[in-house]
């Protein structure tokens, strides 16, 4: 059986990643490619790395385009996945990259998205508790934002396993890609090269609710997160570096079993030998995850970091490892443990 | 009246930045170069932007070399500037770029660095509390580290103040250059572009005990840290991304109204208009600190974010500052507050 | 005396290289500044780096703002400046960082421009044969492009001693301010970090034709140039490197002495010591030109190369050096030549 | 069937892009890894991205460890690969990595190389003229230099097809893995990043006989080559940028249709449309190759530009590609034309 895929906003760095995966897994045909302000320019042009969809021709995100997939890929900015979604039946798997449906309190997608919110969709980061399950079968996934991603993987074995207070710090360092394709001066080569900076400091990056919801799903009770991104001078990855206040009697071994325990059976993230610290370049391109963790008993805090690349286990092939698994596919296909390094 | 200074360790990136500055600095007579590895070599073969001193030749780091100076400059390894300050005369300004004589507490040094104790010399950071008073007149100086120096700048207003817990949570981004000139693989171009890694992770980084007793003495009282350093892909610059919870009654103006008072007469600390957040490319090449501050309300916690430059407030800056208000001079003499960007 | 200088066009990188070098001038008062787009902002917002000015408000391009001046630098888009430069008055010194009074001949502008002729201004290359003269006393100066500095001071020693076929073939490697500030997808962090790539191939860009003029004034007879840039991924210098066919009879010896002879008198350009080669970080913020050059027997060609800041002596440095000529003031005044390294 | 391979030399650069490829090579079982200084460490911590590998232990390089394979992969420095060939059957298909086996002129290796000439064996880049025929059924294969790939493949078309004077003229980039993973000072990220300079000017880069050797054969006529590298801020990638001046009676046309035919069956190169030109990030990971070719008339010559992947088309990539070849396997099993960008 071939799974026939179309995506949505094929010229923008998520759809980009997306079709560099699609073209090595071995299930899927890639159908109609989308992109509205695009539409009607080769994919060679805006994709020059994809080779082999070198003269694939952008069309407009028309019902009538994506109709005949087995599955549609949402690459769209936000607010606009619900309504081509609407559109689509209920046996089309569509799996929407953007923030739309990731939020289960209404409240929190208007204060941070101020638009009215759509829904909530199955969650696509099946290494969560019950992750998987949520997943299996669904016709609907929310990919889950990049920084989310990594944040969850670092701390929800520490939640979960009911070792930290519930008060998370976080600062992350992002690569420039996930701030997207659009031209804007603070986004120019000139000024990120030699720069590290700040953004949305102070609770207001539109991560942040849903950090908070994953964070406290796993404690079963609200987790307060202060979240701090940072944009550093690379094309790709996210390192987060996370920190809670460990709980009374919390030593490093139970904290290294907690962690060993949540990902024992992982195929994507790689709990790292004691002693050895993450690294973005580590998974440049692949859907892997390296996370450590280490209890600071000089002030009592457990501090995990994990890395990620953005693009891939952060957006695209998160959303690949989803649809795996709502199709029923081995969850690993198409997608590399193998990181592009140096 | 003309001050002949000696540079002993000019070839590393500290040793570089500082003749750097003293070039343009009108009261100083550059004087004797040394590098004992190098002892022998041009300048301008080691330190190729140095055109003035390309002609010049290093030395041995010996008594013999280093006499006959109003200030010496140590930029040596850990451990030996003890040595070379005894044999210079108590009327030599020594300032020490070094660690050997940051910390207060014996022990603190002896477990970080695992060697004896050198002693306390009168700490070159200002802009602390009482910061100016214990350089005055001084001969002798410890130029504080890198990451204490942004990170004190950054947090001290808010315990100098009282407003905050007694527990710091940092995250430090860090240029490559803070790590030292001598070969390393993980120092490698290949390594550290496109990459960002942590490193002395969990309170293990030798600057945690420096930046302990900075806060602690703000305070009055004993602040403990959770320290995490990264290394990211550029040559030069730190962001110190800082928070602590805040103590109850506190607000965003008040917060806001410790910070412009701290840094009302400091002519190189910036704090920046509010909404506007530091980039360590405005202060690449510069003396100036960028400073943040905001109260973020949803999570209780202040969080102050400081841009600097490693090489120039962060160390050799620093040094010179510190030597300005030694010596009586002008304390902005042969520094700017101008970035090279982009 | 004190000049007063005005900026027109100060928000992007040309003009915010110039405030930084006037803010160390000490014979300049730096008077209005001008963006269009920008006018009424804040340049601490556009140039952060630039802290002394942070407070300074942009004003409208307009007659009235720039009277009033003794010197009048334009840093606008190409085809503005001569608007502009007639309604100040002849005694008004006005130096134009555009290409518009650039090219000696009319059908090269309008060939490489596609718009009307607007004149030519004595250039300000200093180097060049007769380069200081022609600036001294003049009132209106055109400064070089970016390349054509670099190009031009790496080739004309051998053309002006006539030891070079009347043939160059050069690539040069560009950071990316010099393609400006203007936003575009191309130019964005993720698109140039990591990736070489050539534009404007095959004789197409727009200083290709000042490049034939300086070489084939130094030749005395026209010159082909073939030249090929590329944007590399740093936000600053150029490296060029060039080669033409020597003429029988010239020997390794023959070529050194030409270029130590050319630069013997020249405060700005370094000749490097044989078997040192130029670095761009070298020159990083200076003004600094640094030149080394070999006679490749094996293929009977010149080999020279050359590095500069294409933002400093490339632009506002080069500016500067002229304007100082052209007053009579120290052509050194305001002008480094040490570098920002690493 | 299953190929059995060992990889001598799996912790530097190009032992580490091999594995990456291999791993996703369906018909190669991974076999022993040797490296000498790093023997008896396992491989998660010399190559952290290789995740699939990171429990395998590096073994000296003995007869006795690769017996038993296949394949045997040399990534050793050169001069060593003589010695551990001769240890391996002739049934043992061997692929060196390394320069030892590259030219076929002796005078030309010492010259180059300062040591006895080791023999010649099939040069593995089967786009030449002729390549496949001398590959196939081979079991000694010599890697091309990763300079030599990138600069043949822009030239030899126009060398083939008699359309270029047998002068070309090359400047290259390249990322810095390319000088290997040794550590050196200059090659540190502190100087690397934002920096570009030449090395091995004149002549004097032990690539250059091989370009030669290579051009010369497709002109069936001694080329002259004047040949520049330079580092720019990258750990991958190389940007060739040739030209030569055309022979009489080229034209465009001509140029493009001799470019068109040479590539017109490869699996690997991409001949651009007209008007769009390399970068080195749409080939990163890849073992595709990007060539566009230009005719300037102005100058009369022509002008080709390629970009490849240094560690992939231009060592590891190419070396897989070859093997496939001698095996009798797909050419591209295991290799992939698609780039990881942004």
């Amino acid at each position: 059986m071939v799974v026939r895929a179309a995506v949505a906003g094929a010229s923008g760095y998520a759809g980009g990643e997306l079709l560099r995966l699609l073209l090595t897994h071995p299930g899927i045909e890639i159908g109609a490619l989308t992109g509205n302000s695009n539409a009607g320019q080769k994919l060679g042009a805006l994709q020059p790395h994809l080779l082999p969809l070198a003269d694939r021709v952008l069309q407009e995100t028309t019902p009538e385009v994506l109709a005949g997939h087995d599955v549609v890929f949402l690459a769209l900015p936000h607010g606009q996945s619900a309504a081509v979604a609407e559109q689509l039946g209920p046996e089309v798997l569509v799996v929407d990259m953007g923030a739309d449906f990731r939020l289960r309190d209404a409240a929190d997608w208007e204060r941070f998205y101020g638009s009215p919110h759509a829904g909530t969709w199955p969650y696509g980061l099946p290494e969560l508790p019950g992750g998987r399950a949520a997943l299996e079968g669904s016709r609907r996934i929310a990919v889950p934002g990049c920084y989310p991603t990594a944040v969850s993987l670092a701390l929800f074995p520490a939640y979960a396993a009911g070792l930290a207070e519930q008060e998370a710090v976080i600062v992350a360092a992002s690569g420039t890609s996930g701030a997207g394709k659009s031209p804007k001066t603070h986004l120019l080569g000139s000024e990120v090269m030699g720069s590290v900076s700040p953004y949305g400091v102070g609770g207001g990056h539109r991560h942040t609710p849903e950090i908070v919801q994953n964070l406290s799903a796993a404690a079963g009770a609200p987790v307060a997160v202060s979240f701090t991104p940072t944009l550093v001078p690379m094309p790709r990855g996210i390192l987060a570096t996370c920190s809670a206040r460990a709980k009374p009697g919390v030593t490093a071994e139970t904290v290294r079993a907690a962690y060993e325990k949540a990902f024992a059976d992982e195929p994507f993230v790689h709990l790292l030998p004691e002693g050895r610290w993450p690294a973005t370049a580590s998974v440049h391109g692949s859907n892997a995850v390296q996370v450590q963790v280490a209890y600071d008993a000089s002030v009592g805090r457990i501090i995990a970091i994990s890395a990620i690349d953005n693009l891939t286990k952060g957006t695209a092939g998160g959303a690949l490892q989803s649809m795996n698994i709502a199709l029923g596919l081995d969850e690993s296909t198409g997608l590399s443990t193998i990181g592009v390094a140096p």
